[in-house]
């Protein structure tokens, strides 16, 4: 006999709350309990909408407050999508309240603020995951095998990726993601999280020596950014993150015998697989010949980029669920968010500095 | 009746002067008539072996000397593809010799020679191209075309580039690039003038208002590095150069409303077509639903990527040697040469300041 599906609270009723809503239903080991609003209405409207898209077998609970949802005692684990500037606070309280919890990126407004809520999270043995929903797609875990040849790009040298989209006029007037109190870091967080995110998981976790970055454009928050994270032996990664420029998530990582390409490394193209692929490209002389010859894999994972129970959101519900049905907590997930937490605000300190390289301590 | 074939001389024996061999031979309206090198053996041995691969018509004549064919009245322009340490001294006699100049690239050491042998070049009323050959390709022209339609991406916000090949030990013994008296930028001048000549030709010549970049990699000159260049209102153009990983030459620019891709902007993978792609990813959100659909124009431009009369190179040739059949003086090739050694020589300047930004001031 399966053991009971994990009962989720959602703590908000944000836009990325309602693919995960579908994410938990599709899961197959957990369900959505309960939604917590600011007000009941707002919970039961959001409730009453995804079940008309996505209905669960049973509706949820509509719940008029944050505090109520966590004092529910069914509820065993909480999704965070507040925005940042109110976060720490409610991961605190839920770490307190015993849940565990999947927050949503940027995880905390500083470093120090993470730390906070991590150790909390440890006193109360409660999980901690952020909803980088990439790290749990089939395509990175064969990335990572692929990389692991020898034969593919040989040694890492240099990491490049993008995230970007053009926000309209509305985005500065209305969106929470331009207010420095809600989202203090603009277009690094929102962004650019995954970039770095990306850089840290193909260096296998290993931490830059030191980072450096230009904010080029922004408002109250940067809007317009690209770092350089610099590792040992003039290894690197380059990023570019922004609220001005056209949809793009593309990512490289280049090695001594060849590169990876991924053009959707943060929300895979729509479809029933997810690609990426390695290049071999060399010259060709004779004589007074010289070519450029491509010699490219592609390789293509049966993954369904969207929705289904293999998705890379469903697959982060499941995970996450199946840990806790283990009775154990994985150390991992919130190291690795206090790494790319560090590497973020570090990257903020050097684009604060014109660019001044900031070192990075850790651990 | 057509104008007789303009006579070229060649200023050394470089692997790359082989493939310019094939360009000239192929171009139509020029030949070589000269090989010079420091004795008359290697001129004779280099021209026996272009002749097996690319016979000429009438082979050239073998010369033992620079000298002595700078002082040749029937060649009318020279390609010299020396080191960059020696390349000052011999534009400048070829210039006051009135032969026309097809220089390789990094055109000088710093910027301050290169202005003194474009002045020179001026006074003798003879032309200055740099050895750039994707500026020569019929790609290059049609991606202006399409970056000029608004539709296409919109306004610039990021241009990324990188050039890179892995140096095999013996590079760093016997091969003049990474001698610093020869060639004494390192795979910034080698490699890295691309990046930055692309950046400036897809910004339409603006020049960055400064410039950062830091050294990765070096021995005693730079073996890798990556660059950023600053323009107006936010606008950059990032850049990865290296002796230190395997090949690589593509180049993103991204727009406000999508983005140009092509994965070999140096060196044409061999065949009849260049390509480049064109890409308007776009979410689509219905209730629950968020997906990223890609939306790409591949573009196909019928050119041969190599030797042919339509290659680059050959179109290299063929328009210089049409340029000096027209009597006058393109004034925009050797601006653009000064313009990328510029921003080259400050972005050394500021990786040998750890990254520190380097004003622009030009002209």
């Amino acid at each position: 006999m399966s053991p009971p599906k994990l009962p989720w609270g959602i703590l908000g009723t944000a836009q990325i709350a309602r693919k995960n809503w579908r994410a938990i239903r599709n899961a197959g080991n957990c369900t959505v309990a309960a939604v917590a609003s600011r007000t009941l209405d707002r919970s039961r409207h959001f409730i009453q909408e995804c079940q008309a898209d996505v209905p669960m077998d049973t509706a949820p609970r509509a719940i008029g407050s944050y505090e109520e949802l966590l004092a529910s005692p069914d509820i065993e684990a909480v999704y965070i999508p507040i925005p940042t500037g109110l976060r720490k606070e409610w991961v605190l309280r839920a770490a307190r309240a015993g849940k565990h919890i999947l927050c949503e990126k940027p995880c905390a407004v500083s470093t120090d603020d993470l730390r906070e809520m991590l150790d909390v999270c440890r006193e109360h043995h409660v999980q901690f995951l952020d909803g980088v929903m990439f790290m749990h797609s089939r395509r990175l875990a064969r990335m990572r095998e692929v990389l692991d040849d020898p034969a593919s790009i040989g040694d890492i040298r240099r990491i490049q990726s993008a995230f970007t989209f053009n926000a309209p006029p509305e985005f500065y007037e209305g969106n929470i993601r331009s207010q420095p109190a809600l989202e203090p870091h603009g277009c690094m967080g929102d962004v650019g999280w995954y970039c770095i995110r990306f850089s840290l998981w193909a260096m296998q976790w290993q931490m830059p020596r030191h980072v450096s970055a230009r904010i080029h454009s922004a408002n109250i928050v940067p809007t317009e950014l690209s770092g350089e994270l610099h590792f040992d032996d003039g290894v690197s990664a380059g990023f570019y993150c922004s609220f001005r420029t056209h949809n793009q998530q593309w990512a490289v990582i280049s090695g001594t015998r060849g590169y990876l390409r991924l053009d959707d490394f943060v929300l895979p193209f729509a479809g029933d697989t997810v690609d990426f692929e390695i290049q071999h490209m060399d010259y060709r002389v004779s004589g007074c010949d010289v070519r450029m010859v491509p010699d490219a894999i592609r390789y293509s994972i049966p993954e369904p980029s969207h929705g289904e129970a293999r998705s890379q959101e469903c697959n982060m519900f499941r995970a996450f669920s199946d840990q806790i049905r283990s009775g154990s907590i994985n150390p991992e997930w919130p190291r690795i968010a206090l790494q790319t937490q560090l590497v973020m605000n570090a990257c903020l300190d050097s684009a604060r500095q014109d660019g001044k390289p900031v070192a990075i301590l850790y651990p």
